[in-house]
């Protein structure tokens, strides 16, 4: 008897019928003589509704009281999901975060998972029950409900998995799996069956939508096999896993872009030892998370410092920025929002030199310059002009062998 | 310093610009020099939505499950007014039942309190917090989330009042205070000042719709002072407090109507000891509440059995009261549910004689026919049909001296 965690995103319980659908496939897989815990998020729309009232209530909404609103709408979900389940003649029980035990730290709207109390879950899978737990919540050590943060619920999901000890951790969504690239920008692109936690890593953190880092890091960490599978079709889905020999050996596993950064350039800063620090550090202490950082060392004592940010946080940055100029001794500042990331993932390049810069020859010659790179063991990321992504992305998956073959 | 608990109906908290005005309301009060605890209810319509929600995942949804949803409407309340009284400067501090300790039995949907723990209600009041409170909800001692049932966030403030030692608890609702009777039934209807807890159980108990009986109990058993007030105007409202000689010395204070009640009559039961319990007894352990009872010994060993029910539980108690016939050697079974229950209450009632007999005189010069009548020691219920009802209880409020003086 296995013991399966299901994670049903927004969409998939968009309304009651589709939560209806989810109490079916649950049961069925009950019925085929495994133990389910099913993990949801609000129905789609809900969350935003709810922020929307919050922030009508106060311009500036404390972060604790905003997760007390926001946090009903996963309550919400995990009464109808049990009673749709009841409705058809299973048995289940829902847990709110904190009553499953789902113990957090106390930075309210990001907060981080500490411990999970497994005991009530156990109890209720020994009564024969499915559990239905809330996504997305969890408790402080004072009481305060807390939220995890966008796509926090595959992150409950994964964390419920490991500290249970599931045997997988099914993610449904409304892809039926993990591609080479975004199928809207490149129709040729092809489904993974396998990827490595690596590989999924970067592929979220260029911007891949499917999964939430936090939960990938949070599978790898304790070794939960991770299904990444449609809640609208039977497809078995993409395998999220350890890497293993026996992995489809391609160089290149796939390419993700990301249209949501912003390019800052700090020009003719006074070189001296430091000064990256002395950027940087006002920049996360106002909690604007830093993706590309390029540094030019620079003539006559003057450096030039580039980095991206999410667009939304662009003016935050520019201010810190620009309030430092005199003590950085700035020549100019620029900005550029009209970027877009696009990288090269795989964990066959640590044994392939030259992946780079094939990358770079196929921008070259499809006439796209290079604003920024950067590189890790197993990615590499260009940034470009937005105009360009969807060229690049197609030339670069091409270049890369990763098309589907004709018919498949 | 004087220490005041506000309970907020769901009109008053009926969207964010009403809340807000909760807000100023109570952020005045405490800068009136009060500690403040705010009880709030869900915005209206919302529960119906949910419960709505609830019944659409499943045609007999489990009442644990509808709990869980159910009380996810007082929890956005409560973060949306605390949001809105920090908006406004102030400091404050949401809670749910569970947090703040309200300990229930585990009769889902309607719960009753066991107890409060006042701790965190204290320390939020000692940090300057106004601390603000989900009606209807509470925990039993397994961690389950309970409701109290309709109107609950009444209960729930005037418990949370007595368990603190508040000096007075407010109950801010659409209308300005306690009448003599319903002003659309008649306008010359006149707001009380002050009204008996007993008085004020009798009417509610009575079809009074403005405050709910358990939350009165409970204010007459732990000596509450209660406000009934609008959340709309300044006026300083009625006060239901202990009987005391000062008290208005009025023969009857308020008049009460209800509609929503239906008759069962039982005609030719065989008249054996244990008859009635016979029949009561199945009606309530299927949780029906029996109003009126009435049995007339009758003729030859056959009595005629009579009693009213809620409308909305009449054709479940048809349906045992038909199980039982051959039981009781029943001839006949009749309902009628066009009818209507006028009371007369007051304190004043105990020391005059003929209240009861003055009402039936009444109703007689007006050709309205009594069906069934009741008294207890303050009170005179009379059933007639729905019909009359506005006439009988025109009438009644004119000869007991009620209506309003003119140009008051």
């Amino acid at each position: 008897m296995a013991l399966i965690v299901q994670k049903y995103g927004g969409t998939s319980v968009g309304d009651v019928d589709r939560i209806k659908n989810v109490a079916r496939r649950a049961l069925a897989t009950q019925r085929a003589g495994n133990h389910v815990i099913v993990v949801v998020s609000a129905m789609s729309g809900e969350t935003n509704r709810l922020l929307k009232l919050a922030q009508a209530a106060s311009a500036r909404p404390d972060e604790r009281e905003q997760d007390v609103v926001a946090a009903t709408g996963e309550q919400v979900t995990i009464g109808l999901t049990a009673l749709a389940i009841q409705g058809l003649g299973g048995k289940a029980r829902s847990f709110t975060g904190p009553q499953v035990g789902i113990l957090t730290d106390s930075a309210f709207s990001k907060a981080r998972i500490r411990s999970i109390d497994k005991e009530r879950l156990q109890q209720a899978l020994g009564r024969g029950e499915i559990a239905v737990v809330a996504g997305f919540q969890g408790e402080d050590e004072e009481g305060n409900i807390t939220t995890l943060g966008r796509g926090g619920s595959d992150t409950t999901a994964v964390a419920v998995a490991a500290a249970i000890g599931a045997d997988a951790c099914e993610i449904y969504t409304d892809v039926d799996g993990v591609y080479t690239t975004d199928p809207n920008v490149v129709p040729a692109a092809r489904k993974l069956h396998k990827i490595s936690y690596e590989e999924m890593l970067e592929l979220a953190g260029a911007g891949a939508k499917v999964l939430q880092i936090r939960s990938v890091e949070f599978a790898m960490k304790y070794n939960v096999p991770l299904w990444v599978k449609s809640s609208f079709t039977d497809d078995p889905g993409t395998l999220c896993c350890p890497e293993d020999p026996s992995m489809e050996q391609l160089v290149v596993s796939g390419i993700a872009c990301d249209r949501n950064e912003a390019k800052v350039e700090i020009r003719g800063v006074t070189d001296k030892p430091g000064v990256a620090a002395r950027i940087f550090k006002p920049l996360a202490d106002a909690n604007i998370v830093v993706d590309l950082i390029i540094q030019n060392v620079g003539h006559g004592g003057k450096a030039d410092v580039s980095f991206t940010v999410g667009k939304t946080d662009l003016p935050k940055a520019l201010e810190i920025v620009r309030r430092l100029a005199d003590d950085l001794g700035t020549e100019k500042v620029e900005t550029d929002d009209q970027i877009a990331k696009v990288s090269i993932v795989g964990v066959g390049m640590r044994n392939h030199a030259g992946v780079a810069s094939k990358a770079f020859e196929v921008l070259a010659a499809a006439g796209i310059n290079i604003a920024m790179i950067s590189t890790s063991e197993i990615k590499v990321s260009m940034v470009i002009a937005a105009k360009f992504m969807e060229l690049a992305v197609r030339e670069l998956h091409t270049a890369f062998g990763l098309d589907a073959p004709e018919g498949a």
